[in-house]
């Protein structure tokens, strides 16, 4: 083959492979992305609920809907283990509001107004046809932890927390827990600013590096 | 140009497309696909990914956009207390498909076309500053179940069963398991059409009546 020869098969096989490109980068672009929520739940119709407080500063128990949530992970301390009781019976599963992961799987870290939900489960089953183990039960009990440095300037980290009861009927509204309460034991053993993501692998694997 | 040249030369550009289409292909197989989730708000805006098959009918493994689907319940069946080691190692986070879901929260019924994947979890701690108990690790399994009458027309209840494996890396594609391997045992212990629903309280709860 000539030079000349070769050189326009190079410069044809190149436009060839750029047409390809053009292609299926023009495929891909029609394809909406699902980097965030709105786009990996598809477009949000309305905004997603954020806390609710009454006048007096108390928060207002969410409606069920953190049910549809992300569920980053799930800890489990049964009250067998924990004699008297667990301090948590007994399933925790732990929601984070969606727009709140979408900035966490972004960019690693939990932003200010960050809203995370604990609902606690009761064991219902100790074993199954998949084997031995913790089944669970009925809900018993509900937590909620927001990170808010303009509500709540002068907790540590700026996150505040709530327990609307650990035994249903729930309480309408719940006042802010003492720091010495929850908030010391996250400062101390959370994983990631004051969320245990030690615990949380939907968290971890969403997050840039692997998380925290 | 002589006629072998040419030849060459249009061998060459097609090769050169055929690449791009390769590499823009596999990129659009790795993004996962938009979807909508009623999420918290209600209204979906655009379709949720239903199973994909290979044309000889094997399962394609599911991107991770199932984590954001409704997730409604953990069942924990540890290997220690399945010893050698249990049937499914060992968290089961267990997520419907929304749109699946939403259909269940109103009717109570698991229609044509239920999409259930259940992600398997290590257990990686067993204390923590909650106390005694289970705490996820890391992602070790992946499993599909779908009830799909026109595929599967001969499967008890239309239920088909999927396992990508219960260690990494997982397969990438799954041929269905025996009816009496998975289906078997779902037909004779479960409690609402194939699906463990007396160990998921999300979906009993939204469920007409409590559900089944």
């Amino acid at each position: 083959m000539s030079t000349v020869n070769r050189t326009r098969l190079v410069r044809t096989a190149t436009a060839g492979v750029f047409l390809g490109v053009l292609v299926f980068g023009a495929l891909v672009a029609a394809t909406p992305m699902p980097r965030s929520v709105a786009a990996a739940t598809g477009k949000q119709v309305s905004p997603l609920p954020k806390p609710q407080y009454s006048d007096d500063g108390q928060m207002l128990r969410p409606d069920k809907s953190y049910r549809r949530w992300i569920q980053v992970g799930t800890p489990l301390t049964p009250n067998e283990l924990n004699l008297p009781a667990a301090p948590f019976p007994e399933f925790h599963s732990v929601y984070v509001h969606p727009d709140d992961f979408d900035h966490y799987a972004e960019t690693g870290e939990w932003r200010d107004g960050t809203y995370i939900v604990k609902e606690l489960i009761t064991i219902g089953a100790k074993s199954a046809s998949s084997g031995n183990g913790y089944f669970m039960g009925d809900f018993t009990g509900l937590e909620v932890a927001v990170k808010d440095s303009r509500r709540f300037p002068d907790e540590p980290g700026y996150w505040a927390y709530f327990s609307f009861g650990h035994e249903y009927p729930l309480a309408d509204a719940a006042s802010i827990q003492p720091s010495t309460q929850c908030n010391v034991c996250h400062a101390s053993n959370a994983k990631d600013d004051w969320v245990f993501t030690q615990y949380y692998p939907v968290a971890r694997d969403a997050a840039p590096g692997g998380g925290r």
